[in-house]
């Protein structure tokens, strides 16, 4: 229940009306004990520079989820960014550091390695194609790239946006090889979906599937349905996949400990979470 | 539960913790299948004029709470002030008109006198004594004076107090007749104490009790406890009246109008709140 000692969760962006994170949180926070709450905060492009400040000078305030259209333009407005949020040229997350100045993180790409690694991946030195270098493929290939990851491949229909991302990788990650211009998953350990073909039901898969081997492990980020039909065929093929919604789920417990809170587990927050009513 | 479509009213005050709008407000929309939630924001005095006009930027705010130490200043910060509230002194409540300008009001004053006429005591022409001029004295004068009171005494160990209330009484409401300087509940209809005597154990009476006609109505602004010694005194000696707690019921549906939702009594708020948990 909301009293006088709740600290909020400030979920910014426009619109609002298919925010999912209200009723992820907040059942969570009630089960546990926590006293928090998300409140989805409507806020337009040109009032946000403003309300991000302002909502940072509140007393009970523990952190910002952030959320479209504001993820790119925050890395511009808050003081420091993670490194994650600078290659992926994004933040979805902010809090007030410890000496007052606002910090953002990114936190899409954490939650896609985190399901992988849950599901007994290890991505150590292994290779790793990331279909789409828009903002979801971004924070992925960076999220990758953190966690130890040996080569990267890059794709994207334009072209110029793989260069972009290669290049902010090997800046950052000088060991790391990064390979951009194909979508060809063969000789690779890892290949995700990180463009929104699977949206609608007549998408072109996002690659020759026939190129796919059954040792590859497939990771997906659209979440309209849970199986799509780039899912549907790797997993026909024998390949071990994540779907969408995972990446949704495993990065909120990243959240949870970025804002000082009590954390718990992606299964967990599944159980509580009240999506559908 | 908190989604993507509800509407936010801002609990705006410094500090939080002792808040109790949230505890009635929320369990009433749950109740009443409102969606929109009453959201403490706990705001210092440097950071309140930014932050006022900053959460009014936001699609889903439905308007403002205001709480101490803001409600004077509030005044100064809005665009347009009711007359009421010109008369307090302060604001307690702001919300965004129709032509985007901010608007300020106070409902202090007003659950006081919806309390009264909700009793069956009627307040056009009759003679009131308000004991106590500062904020909620204030408040309650003004409305008295809206309702259609005849005459009104005023009394404020600090008399300057009690001269300034009647003087700006005076601007507003011509006819009415305004009397300072004297504590004397003789001759009154309505005595209300408006200062903060009954929140020890130890304090004086607000006025001489002896003088108080069994057929005076009593109010009471101290909440502390349900039956002040003033009020156990009062109803002692056959008056008819009004606990501390009354006010603050009373002013709620004035305020759920003020926001556009769908308003409901002070016994039903009483029923759902849950202040003690």
């Amino acid at each position: 229940m909301i009293r006088g000692t709740t600290s909020l969760i400030a979920h910014i962006g426009f619109p609002t009306f298919a925010f999912k994170a209200p009723m992820i949180y907040n059942p969570y926070f009630e089960q546990a004990g926590i006293d928090a709450v998300v409140v989805p905060m409507g806020c337009q492009t040109a009032d946000y520079p403003g309300f991000l400040r302002a909502v940072f000078t509140l007393t009970n305030i523990r952190g910002a989820l952030i959320t479209m259209p504001h993820k790119v333009t925050t890395t511009g407005l808050v003081d420091a960014v993670s490194p994650t949020a600078r290659i992926a040229g994004a933040c979805n997350a902010v809090r007030l550091g410890a000496d007052g100045r606002l910090e953002g993180d990114m936190f899409d790409g954490e939650g896609f390695v985190r399901g992988v690694l849950r599901k007994g991946f290890a991505l150590q030195g292994r290779r790793a194609l990331v279909v789409g270098s828009g903002g979801v493929g971004c924070a992925i290939a960076a999220s990758l790239a953190a966690a130890g990851i040996g080569a990267i491949s890059l794709f994207d229909r334009h072209a110029e946006s793989a260069e972009a991302l290669g290049a902010r990788l090997r800046t950052h990650y000088p060991a790391l090889e990064v390979y951009t211009g194909s979508n060809d998953p063969a000789g690779h350990d890892l290949v995700v979906n990180a463009t929104p073909m699977g949206m609608d039901e007549g998408d072109p898969l996002p690659l020759d599937i026939a190129r796919l081997s059954p040792d590859t492990f497939v990771g997906e980020v659209v979440m309209k349905t849970e199986m799509t039909a780039f899912l549907r065929a790797a997993a026909a093929r024998g390949c071990r996949v994540q779907v969408g919604s995972d990446m949704l789920f495993e990065q909120i417990p990243a959240y949870l400990e970025y804002f000082g809170l009590p954390t718990t587990t992606a299964d967990v927050l599944r159980s509580v979470a009240r999506l559908h009513y």
